[in-house]
């Protein structure tokens, strides 16, 4: 039997990062860059984005030593996607110093024949008319994951809404959760989403961990604690990744694998804030990853079922 | 055998609680008040502070119906403790509008002779000099389990220095924790915070959960997700008090049961932000705190190890 692949369909870009431990320009990114690292630990990766003449052909190649199959990964004339940011000296806050569009302008996700009946598919944070494109275009897998940000959610409300319909899980953060729902309270926003779609919905609040909301009910797996995070650019996409490629690895979506596969994103997640761009992440192996899983599970340990004394 | 004590020292005030949902004044509250509410569903409590003339000598015998003995809560001529605060619309933050010390600005801990060799002590948050003195006046317990904040942290580093020496467990917020130590990062704040005396270390983060330190790591607990909240006060003392109670009653500190005393505390303060004041908390039974436990641990079950598949 074949394993299992991810089809991830999302950004590839150049990030210039403006960080309290320096300026770090033409940094390689992009959501679905990090997501496919992080996924390529566990399973191989179908990747489908566009890049521009300027990207190198190194990353590229890389990411196919990886097992990523970069045929779906379009080289247009012009520049890769760019964005600029300065993070608070905290790094819990971000601004959004420029967005240039270049080749994503234009781009519009065409699905290799070979990559149309992957069984699990992540739709990275695009515009939403793109990502009914690529749902056009597969045919019905075993699972949908889609990240969407505050921009769609205030400027394509209509659009998102269908979106929302065809996914299984949603994975926002947690503003994104009260923005769509106008809903401060997190239980009763998550309710609501799932109302509108998604049977599985993930919540992220980035160093304060993840809500995962499903029919056997609320569940909540926190962060792992760091005491060094260089740059978090990067870290819900190396979440999504990490979360998407343990589910394909496993196979199954039986409960509680979800729960499982989000402890996994959340181990890429920290390696991925560990380093600047996607540099430590792109060096972990699956015993870092299998060490940093023990600390994180020794960390919620609590020895058996957590009861009265009679 | 009779069953272990929990010796609690601190505050029994009147608060002024402007909230979202109304103004509510002469609340019954304060941090002792709360923590012997919540650990008297666990253990024997054994209460001492002082209260003044218009302190309702009902709420003193509905504490000893419920197993406090309030022999040490000391009546004084004049007005009891006052606090007034208003919270901001999502609850998240509070102002403090006025601190009336009353006859709380006099207040000496006297220890009654029959609570000197009370096993579990918790010093709530009192100047550090009165902490002192009521260590000064007891027989090395158990376990010495402190609370303080920004004030004296600020205000009294020097003594609260000299008490951070005497206790076993230190329970702060993250802010604090950050104050005390000038270091952001908690994992770093916290390894700062044991070397100055307390071996074990509760670093509570509100509707964020708990971390907690100790020689074998790290360990976090979520805080249980409401779908409503009505008022915060006195959440920080419940969970103290349900910490305290819980170990009190299983009457042992090996590993992992500060874990565990963890949820119980975080289960006891999910109640009391339930209601205005302490009302909800004085409501719940064992079975109430039961159910909840259960619901509490199927937030967090991963149903067995999270590991790699091979």
């Amino acid at each position: 039997m074949t394993k299992s692949s991810v089809l991830i369909v999302g950004s590839l870009a150049f990030d210039d990062l403006e960080m309290p431990s320096g300026t770090f320009e033409n940094v390689v990114g992009g959501a679905a860059t990090y997501a496919s690292i992080a996924a390529s630990l566990l399973c191989p990766v179908r990747l489908v984005g566009v890049i521009g003449d300027d990207f190198p052909s190194a990353v590229i190649s890389d990411l196919g030593k990886r097992g990523v199959d970069t045929s779906g990964v379009e080289k247009a004339s012009g520049k890769t996607f760019r964005w600029r940011g300065r993070y608070a000296k905290d790094l819990s806050s971000r601004e959004t110093l420029d967005t240039q569009l270049n080749v994503f302008a234009d781009f519009r996700p065409k699905i290799p024949a070979t990559f149309k009946t992957t069984p699990y598919v992540l739709l990275g944070n695009i515009h939403p008319a793109l990502q009914l494109e690529v749902l056009a275009q597969i045919e019905r897998p075993k699972l949908v994951v889609a990240d969407t940000m505050n921009f769609w959610i205030t400027g394509e409300p209509k659009l998102l809404g269908e979106v929302m319909k065809k996914v299984d899980l949603l994975v926002i953060n947690d503003e994104e959760a009260r923005e769509l729902t106008g809903i401060h309270n997190l239980v009763k926003a998550a309710a609501d989403i799932r109302k509108r779609g998604p049977k599985h919905l993930i919540v992220k609040r980035g160093e304060h961990g993840a809500l995962y909301f499903d029919e056997a009910g609320a569940f909540f797996a926190p962060a792992y604690p760091l005491e060094d995070v260089l740059d978090p650019t990067g870290a819900g996409d190396s979440f999504a990744g990490g979360l998407l490629g343990y589910l394909t690895c496993v196979g199954t979506l039986e409960h509680p694998v979800m729960r499982r596969a989000i402890y996994f994103g959340s181990a890429l997640g920290s390696f991925c804030v560990e380093g600047i761009g996607p540099r430590r992440l792109l060096d972990v192996t699956k015993a870092d990853l299998q060490k940093r899983m023990g600390e994180f599970m020794s960390l919620v340990e609590t020895g058996g079922p957590v009861v009265l004394p009679v």
